[in-house]
């Protein structure tokens, strides 16, 4: 059973970020994986289940991925752009999956705080806001990064900075993830501004 | 007429925010602005005309209000302060009216190619990433900005950056616009490094 219904959250993933989750129907999703709309009520109950199964794996491994991250014996530049580039490469490994997370996020529905699957999906979007903040936060007690910034909003601004990619990127593009990462990069750690420049 | 319209295209703004365009129904616009959804249609022809008369004045307003940041005699990097800042503001003088669009721009809708209102708003939405992209390039034709990073993908980071803020901000909460545009603005032209940290 298991093929059949990686096979249907698959699908549901593609009708689910081509069409936006509530204007698609579990028969849009049925004939994507080309089966009966009565036959899917066999793997799945209801809607909002596949939604949950699209998008809950990526992000519980993105959260995993930034607490590996932290544990390292570097520097918290070096964590930061590893962050970036984990956060990035999630959106080729778990496409369309983690684009319609953010899509629906943009819509305050799946982060909203409900109860069951939308208030743990809610945690693990917290949790890694958290850690992202964690990061910043350690460079500055550590005399790495400026400390006359708020943590926080600076978390929110690298994520706005990687979310917002789910408008404009696609994979196997013009541009490639890990261009993209080196270029955002960049510009956290060490501003646009040439070294050295006072202007 | 005038002030009838804009009490509904305030009301409209006000329920696509909420409930997300698709889920919104003139009966809901209409209950809003306390109407019959009947007298609605003297003043509209369709919810799609509602939607163009929410973002397309505030999405306008601020091309123009780049173009004379552009303008200005003054370095780039002034330049790319003013329009972060002038962007934020933006969520405040215009809320819910931007966040409507962003949210939708999220769902690949109001962006799209297609044709009339859509296009329009389309190619303001792109006219306006030029106009970073190209605060960029002329930081760097003039020595300010470090020459060794794509104009384009930092333009899409900087938006990506102040756009996402419609998924957490909120007017007249805890932190307002111009402090976190001074974090931004911050980041982006010196980064989160101490100066002459070499980590």
């Amino acid at each position: 059973m298991g093929g059949r219904r990686d096979e249907i959250v698959a699908a549901a993933a593609k009708v689910f970020q081509e069409k936006g989750y509530h204007q698609s129907t579990t028969e849009d999703i049925a004939s994507e994986v080309g089966m009966l709309k009565g036959s899917l009520y066999y793997y799945i109950d209801k809607k909002e289940d596949l939604l949950y199964a699209v998008v809950e794996p990526p992000v519980r491994r993105m959260v995993l991925d930034l607490q590996e991250i932290i544990a390292m014996p570097c520097p918290a530049g070096e964590k930061l752009a590893r962050l970036v580039v984990a956060h990035l490469e999630t959106f080729d490994a778990h496409h369309p999956h983690i684009f319609v997370y953010l899509q629906e996020l943009s819509q305050g529905r799946v982060l909203g705080p409900g109860p069951g699957a939308g208030a743990e999906l809610g945690r693990l979007g917290r949790q890694y806001r958290e850690l992202v903040a964690a990061i910043i936060a350690e460079g500055m007690r550590q005399g790495e990064f400026r400390a006359d910034l708020d943590p926080q909003v600076a978390a929110l601004g690298i994520l706005g900075m990687c979310n917002w990619m789910h408008t404009w990127y696609r994979p196997m593009g013009r541009m490639n993830s890990h261009d993209i990462a080196g270029t955002f990069v960049a510009i956290l750690l060490s501003g646009l501004r040439q070294n050295g420049s006072i202007s």
